[in-house]
């Protein structure tokens, strides 16, 4: 299995999106990946077996050192296991984001992994083939609950990417329209991705289903129709962001800041704390996120900001010496 | 308003087809149109002001005879108020499917007879435009709750059609892929539509909200790709179908008929208990027809059976004298 179809290089270095989930009404199912920011990692061939994880900067000493606890180091323990490959893996992993900011940290993390090793073993798994083991990384990271795949498929894949089911796990791309713009506003404000599970309703009413249903047909008819005035009306949550939004000092103000500046719909990414805003323009991406920024800091949160296009290339391998 | 654009007849006929509603997991917001079988009606002027209804057929003496009660009527009057015509008009409908049967009945006969009035008023309204009075139309037969515009939009309009949202009204057609033929197994049964909906949950857990709007968006994404496979992984209803399936004696062997002789997917047309298969060519819908039909009275329930094409182009005006 791990004999090259590509020349073996002793050291690869890949990039993977931060990606935002749940993206409007499609609760679990539907993300999409950015331009930046994003997580490297680095891989090189070593002496000791197994994986080992030489570095990480960027996480503020908070993430496990341990190959096995860590997202990379787990995501490409399961790769190898796959391969039956013995080479020893050295990681480098510099993070480029917060962790659980709702910005899908761990699964950047956990898919630039996966695709620096499989360059570094000579490629030999198609990038669609690794999602399975960037998910094995995502799981370390997820507690005790299901794993979801809706931010390391579009970390992978790039664009937007509905995850259908679990069982058997399907994953489809939706090829969107270009010329989508995202602002994400990254409070200084921490939710743990647990907290933000326990809040969320065990049932919710058959009449809001029906809505939520409604409007995630409507936005995947948008997204590939490319007719933005359907997406507008489509990105809506009348389920999960009523409850989350409590988490976020100063949501409505924000989210109606965003759509002020004519941003196409603007909500919640991934599980809080971060807010994104979808726009059909650069210039008003860049009008909502100065906006949204504005809302934050009104209301005494400091927030960080960034502008960038739907990525529609997903992970990526770099050359070695790329700064 | 009423300026004829075109030539006023002192006669206009109209057909509309039947409508398979929630369909799959679209519960509420998902229809179709089918080739076969559909209601006609005929417009005529005549001395008496506003709307009269002439005679019915096909419907066993059931249906209302007076205009302000008959689907049919109260969509004629909807329309006529709304231009502000006193043309007098007596309307004859011929029904063609059995009413309460999960076909869309009463859609079919309000879209027909506002596709006939419009036509004998020399088409004030584009066809579209047409679909609030057709709808005042289904509001009569709809009992207290809320009117529903997934069988009347379709009807109307043909093809694939999303009902978004009520608030306000928002139906996107979809554009699906040729070639997709549908079987409708009309078993010997009557379910009244508002026994059908007094049994559904008020509440459902979020998890199976979750997964139906997952298969929600696989549709849509299995229409508009034209990918038959994930239009097949998609059409499950985990919520609606296993309450109503109770009310249909032998549904599951009838189910499983279907898919076995190839079909994409099947289900219950509207509010039962007309079960319907969606197969990607005519031989597959009429193998899986012959095969749910033979369920059904391998249960004891006669069943009648239709196979068409899926219905691109809607409600038709047709000659006066079409047979």
């Amino acid at each position: 299995m791990s004999a090259a179809r590509h020349p073996a290089p002793a050291i690869a270095r890949a990039f993977a999106p931060a990606t935002v989930a749940n993206v409007g009404c499609g609760f679990d199912i539907l993300g999409f990946a950015v331009a930046a920011p994003g997580d490297e990692v680095i891989a090189r061939r070593c002496e000791t077996p197994s994986v080992t994880i030489a570095c990480i900067t960027g996480d503020g000493g908070q993430l496990p050192r341990e190959a096995s606890a860590n997202t990379a180091g787990a995501a490409a323990l399961a790769l190898l296991a796959h391969l039956g490959d013995p080479t020893g893996i050295e990681l480098e992993l510099h993070k480029h984001m917060p962790l659980g900011s709702g910005l899908g940290s761990s699964a950047a993390s956990a898919v630039a992994a996966v695709v620096a090793v499989n360059a570094l073993l000579g490629k030999p798994l198609a990038r669609n083939e690794l999602l399975p083991f960037a998910l094995a990384g995502e799981r370390v990271s997820c507690g005790p609950g299901a794993v979801h795949a809706d931010n390391v498929a579009p970390a992978l894949l790039g664009g937007f990417v509905l995850v259908r089911g679990y069982a058997p796990l399907d994953v489809v791309p939706l090829p969107a329209p270009d010329g989508l713009y995202c602002a994400l506003a990254l409070p200084d404000l921490e939710v743990r991705t647990l907290d933000a599970r326990s809040i969320l309703p065990r049932s919710i009413p058959l009449r809001d289903a029906v809505t939520q249903w409604g409007n995630v047909a409507g936005l995947v008819a948008g997204l590939l129709l490319a007719d933005h005035a359907l997406i507008a009306r489509s990105l809506r949550d009348v389920v999960v962001e009523p409850v989350r939004a409590t988490l976020i000092p100063g949501f409505d103000e924000v989210k109606r800041a965003a759509l002020a500046a004519g941003a196409l719909g603007c909500g919640i990414s991934g599980a809080c704390p971060t807010m994104f805003a979808l726009s059909d323009a650069e210039a008003t991406a860049a009008r909502a996120g100065a906006a949204m920024r504005a809302a934050f800091l009104a209301e005494g949160v400091d927030c960080a900001l960034y502008i960038s296009g739907v990525n529609r290339a997903g992970a990526q391998v770099l050359p070695p010496d790329a700064k």
